[in-house]
């Protein structure tokens, strides 16, 4: 019995995850994280409101939500001052990202980001036999000018800019990212993923034309909406562009509870206040720990602060593993010379003092050879 | 500016939507159905197990689901008597048959179904560029033998299956699907869709080595365990087949209130028992509301029931267009012969009241000219 004849490109294909969950390496420990500050979600949670909303939901749930996911897509268009036809909403920007490739990217096919920059984005353009280009950051800062140099260079269909940027939770201000979308060069789309972009400071979101052919955002109900588990993303994007979405979407991929959920979130600005206000004060406590610490915390515009522990990527290993032996989930920057750093997500004081408990003893262990 | 460059197969794709949900026509007649009987969700409702525990995890949503979905994975491995390396899960049944189309399916690929069955997979098939090879079906069933003929004359990579079969609610025994797989040309994957299958008789799920490499089946959430609107699914197939998703699938695409709820109901063996009850009786109150009326109810092994309208396509559409007129949500199958009928889900006492009371209505306004 022979079995699947994949395609070539699958066959070819790596079975890559990109990340590795927390409750992975929770039943490898078999033990419980302490404080989960490794993967960028909400610690303060989503607003009541929204549970609320997803509650009432779940009795609802037996039925289909709807495919046009027409009252979120109105609320999120009213929201930004777009039209419902510029606004499609997926399985998270990972799932929508997914899509955007497929639409563009054919085998051989040229893209381009930063080298170090989110993984999923590579992820899905390799999956669809694309050739991902990178450019190296500018100290913490993504490079416009050399992605644009670079997508001009190789004719990118593509070219990925996160703003704020993972993982290192610099920004540019919105000037930069409109003087980027001026130089693009023709045909090629700036896909602009702003998943972090109400955490950062006023003047970061730069303000498009709807129609704007050259350039399509991302959002995220995952980051300052506190439900990365709900699955719920959203991109904005000219009409056309938008449509074209429909050629491939799974129409009835974002089901009743999420579009009850992330609805209700984007009407509870209260909430999203007070999420901004305990992010901020949440980043001024793990920069506090790690100045405490001798450390070198970085400027974040995000919800997590990456430090730079002062060696370089064998040392920043060796303290990343010692906090995890101490139940401290964290994360940490894939490519050198980012790689000297880890990367901490904003928590509550429970978080916090835990994370600051454990970080002294991580480097001593760490200067000790990385052992525990 | 010139917008986006998309691949030649994307640019040639319609902008299809499979199906058009019944909130898009609610919307578009300014006026909520009565009974919600056109898509085949479970009117019954999802377990209250399930319920409670999507309740407790939408505070938990701040949290990624679980990439692994180990827990989840397992549960239903352990149901099936199969190892976890055996089961992925999904976005629906609909996602999964997305990324094994992916996998298997480079354009001009050939690949084999039924001409009428459901057109889900065709859309996936179209998208990734494949060429679809209709049969047609046997009375209501579909022909396994039309359809293994048809696989080994074009050297299909894919020939799917839907037992018991949508739309038109029949089923083959066990051994009819076992004789299929006995005789699919080599090479040939079995897509084995049993989205229906807890409401059929025993019986009707064959028993499939797991590490078989000729078949994969689908399973879901959304009809007997009554949670269409969470989008949980589940493929079952030989482990190296099983792992090939991981290169192509939303790996955080199953969130964490998802998870939870499936998990629950798949427990929940009272409730199952109870929509299975539940389900039988309305089948019968819907074939004796048919009859009443002078129409024919084809046998379910499914929760809902097609109905020969006993004549055309043209009169079954009027009949159709007048219960929608009325306020009664209901679809029919797309393609002749089968498009005599018109097909609809199992609900309770007051939906199937609406519906006794509006078919006569519909039928005489159908016969009258189409007209209201």
């Amino acid at each position: 019995m022979i079995g699947p004849r994949y395609t070539p490109l699958a066959a070819s294909l790596p079975a890559t995850v990109p990340f590795v969950g927390p409750e992975t390496q929770e039943r490898a420990r078999g033990r419980l994280f302490r404080a989960r500050l490794g993967a960028n979600e909400s610690l303060f949670g989503p607003s009541p409101r929204a549970v609320a909303a997803m509650t009432l939901a779940a009795s609802d749930v037996w039925m289909y939500g709807d495919p046009e996911i027409h009252e979120l897509r109105a609320a999120i268009a009213a929201d930004h001052g777009v039209a419902p036809a510029n606004v499609t909403v997926g399985e998270g920007i990972d799932g929508l990202l997914g899509c955007l490739v497929r639409l563009l990217v054919a085998p051989g096919d040229p893209v381009v980001t930063s080298d170090g920059a989110y993984p999923t984005f590579g992820f899905h353009v390799a999956g669809f036999g694309g050739v991902l280009h990178k450019v190296p950051y500018r100290g913490p800062h993504e490079d416009p000018e050399a992605l644009v140099d670079m997508a001009r260079k190789v004719g990118a269909k593509l070219v990925y800019l996160a703003n704020p940027d993972n993982p290192m939770g610099s920004h540019h201000p919105a000037a930069t990212v409109l003087a980027m979308i001026e130089a693009l060069p023709p045909g090629t789309l700036l896909v602009l993923d702003e998943a972090y972009v109400e955490l950062a400071p006023e003047g970061t979101a730069p303000k498009i034309a709807a129609e704007d052919p050259r350039v399509i955002r991302f959002r995220t109900f995952s980051k300052a909406h506190g439900m990365a588990g709900l699955r719920v993303g959203y991109a904005i994007a000219a009409a056309p562009l938008i449509a074209a979405f429909d050629k491939v979407r799974n129409h009835f991929g974002v089901g009743r509870i999420a579009q009850a959920g992330a609805l209700a979130a984007l009407a509870d600005r209260d909430w999203l206040a007070e999420v901004q206000t305990q992010v901020a004060l949440s980043r001024e406590g793990i920069a506090a720990i790690a100045r405490g610490c001798g450390l070198v915390p970085l400027p974040s515009a995000t919800n997590f602060v990456t430090i730079d522990c002062g060696g370089d990527g064998t040392f920043a290993r060796a303290v990343l593993k010692a906090l995890i032996d101490r139940d401290i989930f964290v994360r940490m920057p894939f490519v050198a010379p980012h790689d000297r750093c880890i990367r901490v997500s904003c928590g509550r004081a429970a978080e916090l003092d835990a994370f600051a408990q454990a970080l002294p003893e991580a480097l001593a262990a760490a200067s000790a050879g990385g052992g525990v």
